[in-house]
């Protein structure tokens, strides 16, 4: 079955999302994590897999499990705020599960916009968190505009340079409608790291423009892209913009990394270790109503939203979406029918299930 | 003469910077522009060439002069203050200049972010600030974080459309370093407008992925994209992340325009009019001790910037850069030598100077 904004290659495997919410959570649960902590973390994989970003779901839950029992990823985090005023923090995740972390910190900028308009948290000493869309959510479910970045290990080759020294480094921006809402969240290269594995996952090249060699050639061959390194959004050198790419990229490492005390560039580590990986985050969530009652500017949204989706098409186009909007769609879909698993995947939780006993079902 | 990051194409005159900021601003106070007012603006535009952006430097006096003549832009504006909190406020432009209630409303938010370590300034009822750049530099002068976005008239297709809804939106983000600082100033379109309007006149094809003609197909005809549309960051389509540069356009028309009350996407108007623009900008601040020590904060970003500049080079690249370094140095090549303008912004001067008794000097 595919449906309008479902898209999934490769053979998988339908599973049910709360079935599989439990599954990774009770996991969680069998290696020290709280049991509060150990279901914020599954609701953020599963939520990538119903949003279709798989490449973030709990096809990466191995990475978190490895973390814990290396002992990088504190199942206890003692949480700290460093600094704080009214509408800033600064909090240190104490290497904590950056799901854990983040949806702290979240929920820090949310209670500040509600009281003083703007919340801003920075999170230093903390892991992979994730899809960054799942905190913008957090802010548009009280009516605030989210926004979220992170750093991420190094993958993107900036202007330039053939070196990986910028991660994939994404932003999300989530704004109330009347209806689901405005949810941009994106990499700042042009292709996330997930997509790519993907593509070497079932043996698919992706197109030129993505990444390039270890050489600096631009390659179609998701292997070499691997070994190379991603590319800015804009693409290689200045010609079509690449150095936007590069900068948005750099703007994010500043926020999350560089003003918060985290690592940065080549310094992010990786969750499952072998050292603490001191992930940066930076979460902003704001008031509209600093700038203008809620219902107009919810109103004048859905304008906007109706005027974007009503322009003439492109010759050979469908339909024009907005930011976020496939992902419902994607949602939509997956809630009734189940979150599509590739078989590498169902093998990992399958595994990592009969390791601290608790089984996997699978399968609507 | 060329030199190091200064890029000039086709004939132009070296014209002294500071004589040529008496001289918009005298143009502008016989225009009935208050002094103070006049040399901001002037300040602004003369910013924009020494800095290379020549597309927003004074070959647009023109349209400023006309949206004053025409009555659409207001010499004596009452800039009000809408809303306010100690962190945030709304200000209404009543049609000033754009730099002049750019000014103002990057003014109020650093002094917010001065007292209260943040500052968020929405502005409706605006005009084309010139280039966002200078704002960013405002905050950076105080050590403070700055950020500028502001829309402007419909430009660009976004993904999947033929028609223009969206501004070329730029987004500026300006960083304290022990330096000059991070200065990224960037549209959120593939090329901002003014490097088309720079090809058509001394007819030079531009890249294909700039733009479209008006059936929706790439061109490298400036003419053709002219008449047709610019594209997002990204390019056509999706495959190359076009729909992250149009999440951003929008993002940007979002903060600065449906936020603030001002006109959005299609009916952002013209500065020289014939109705009132009603331009939205945006301007943020923050106090990088809300999270860091300043000294501490430089030092990483100094760390930061050299470990961008010291990475392996691509074959055949010469250096690397980081945001804003490529307009120091051309800053400092025009400081002494003269900014560069071509012959038809040369006579346009020499006309508008003569309309209103400024006799325009021009050359080194």
């Amino acid at each position: 079955m595919r449906e309008k904004g479902e898209l999934v290659e490769g053979m998988y495997t339908r599973v049910d999302h709360a079935l599989l919410t439990s599954f990774v959570s009770d996991v969680l649960v069998k290696l020290g994590v709280p049991p509060g902590d150990a279901s914020i973390t599954a609701e953020n994989l599963v939520k990538a897999d119903l949003r279709g970003i798989e490449s973030h779901g709990v096809a990466r839950l191995k990475r978190y499990t490895d973390g814990i029992k290396n002992g990088v990823v504190n199942v206890n985090p003692q949480i700290k705020v460093v600094r704080q005023s009214p509408v800033t923090a600064l909090l240190d995740g104490d290497s904590g599960l950056g799901q854990v972390v983040s949806h702290r910190a979240m929920s820090l900028a949310i209670e500040k916009a509600k009281g003083n308009y703007v919340g801003l948290v920075g999170v230093r000493n903390s892991n992979h968190f994730g899809i960054a869309g799942f905190y913008g959510l957090m802010a548009l479910r009280q009516d605030l505009i989210g926004l979220v970045m992170t750093n991420t290990r190094p993958l993107v080759a900036h202007t330039f340079s053939r070196q990986k020294l910028v991660g994939t480094n994404p932003i999300c921006v989530a704004v109330p409608t009347s209806g689901r809402g405005f949810v941009l969240d994106m990499a700042t290269s042009v292709a996330p790291i997930g997509k790519l594995e993907v593509a070497k996952r079932i043996g698919k090249k992706v197109p030129i423009g993505w990444g390039i060699d270890t050489d600096g050639n631009l390659t179609d061959d998701p292997d070499k892209i691997s070994k190379g390194s991603l590319l800015p959004l804009g693409g290689l050198g200045e010609m079509l913009g690449g150095h936007k790419g590069y900068g948005l990229g750099a703007v994010v490492d500043i926020f999350s990394g560089v003003l918060t005390g985290a690592q940065w560039s080549s310094g992010v580590g990786e969750t499952q270790g072998p050292a603490p990986a001191d992930v940066g985050h930076f979460f902003g969530a704001i008031n509209v109503e600093a700038f203008m009652d809620l219902p107009e500017f919810k109103s004048r949204m859905d304008q906007l939203i109706a005027k974007l989706k009503g322009a003439e098409l492109l010759p050979g186009a469908e339909e024009i979406y907005v930011a976020g909007e496939k992902s419902y769609y994607t949602e939509d879909v997956r809630r009734k029918a189940g979150v599509a698993l590739d078989a590498k995947t169902m093998e990992m939780l399958k595994q990592l299930g009969a390791d601290v006993g608790v089984p996997f079902q699978a399968g609507k």
